[in-house]
């Protein structure tokens, strides 16, 4: 089915003004019926071999997202001693997670195990099956501006902690730790842009042609 | 800005019609500004610490194409035997990649050194800047599909065979090689679903609540 002009623009939409939510999330519930629309959105990610390698763990017990935000907080601290000088007091300042407020987080994750071992397309790319996982993450992230939701990526926590808070077994691998709520806003711009911190690069600067 | 119902839809229409495409490229080329939108939907994609660690290199030239080809070639004889039996026949049936007949190759890379060795966000998790430029194929993929333009991941090739074609530095890591073109139709559902190869999983089989 053709998609029309109007349906491409709702698109880039999406994709523009889609942005990591740190600090903007309301406690206000995600309709069942929209949570499923998200989740189904990311289980419609292409995946290697056709073997959809993601789970996804959803999480609103108030004790585990404290749980969870302890972890951080313990990455957090690890990662600020990596930092110098007058970086380290901006990393400090900057607010890089909203596990507690957001009413939800979704762990995603990828079993590499799911179809056998041996699956078509991640033969001579063993990661191809994380990669799936990252675009069914990608799907969501969509999916939810879409709906008006914020998600935000803490990837500030060891996946140790992660596993011993939702007691994913050994052989499954967690990709990502997404917060999700409504949100009083979303930004302009991402936040590590508004602050200083990088500059968006011009696209020409990323493109080559027909060879680097 | 709020997203409309109908803006949604349209997200969800993407997302849903999306397929990898190997079989169905028409030679038609795409437009400049077509093809700068989609490039720019990829450059928007999330990135850890505002990194922005991806390059893209187009590939046009039919002698690179062809290179890449002879690429795949070698990594699929070598997958064909780690299949057995009547699945090393099936596989051997399917068309998996539209190298040569796609107008454009897409090579998405990843520069892990590109805003220095510390990274906010990948202190914990080294692989964020991997996932990263995993986001921007996500991101391409769905603007193309908002295009009505197909996209095919070739994952059947080594990275070496790349960096040799395109001339990629050491320390560039290849994501992905894209095949990107305009389509005679899209398939309505993945091709490996409709060959009985994998089933399409319920969603309440990766679903989880507060825990594995």
């Amino acid at each position: 089915m053709m998609m029309t002009t109007k349906e491409r623009q709702a698109v880039y939409k999406a994709i523009h003004q889609r942005r990591d939510v740190r600090g903007q999330f309301k406690p206000d519930p995600i309709p069942d019926e929209v949570l499923s629309r998200i989740l189904n959105a990311a289980h419609h990610a292409p995946s290697v071999g056709f073997m959809q390698p993601w789970d996804f763990i959803v999480v609103d017990d108030p004790q585990l997202k404290q749980q969870i935000k302890t972890g951080f907080e313990m990455a957090h601290r690890e990662a600020e001693q990596l930092f110098e000088g007058s970086r380290r007091e901006i990393y400090s300042s900057l607010k890089l997670e909203g596990i507690v407020e957001a009413p939800i987080g979704i762990c995603v994750t990828c079993d590499r195990s799911r179809t056998g071992p041996v699956v078509i397309g991640r033969t001579a790319n063993p990661e191809m099956d994380l990669y799936s996982a990252v675009c069914a993450v990608q799907n969501l992230w969509l999916a939810a501006r879409a709906e008006n939701i914020g998600v935000g990526w803490v990837s500030i926590i060891h996946h140790d902690e992660l596993r011993k808070a939702l007691q994913i077994p050994e052989h499954i691998m967690p990709i990502a730790y997404l917060c999700i709520g409504y949100v009083t806003f979303f930004h302009e711009r991402p936040e590590l842009e508004s602050v200083g911190w990088l500059p968006r690069l011009e696209l020409d600067a990323v493109l080559h042609h027909n060879g680097w």
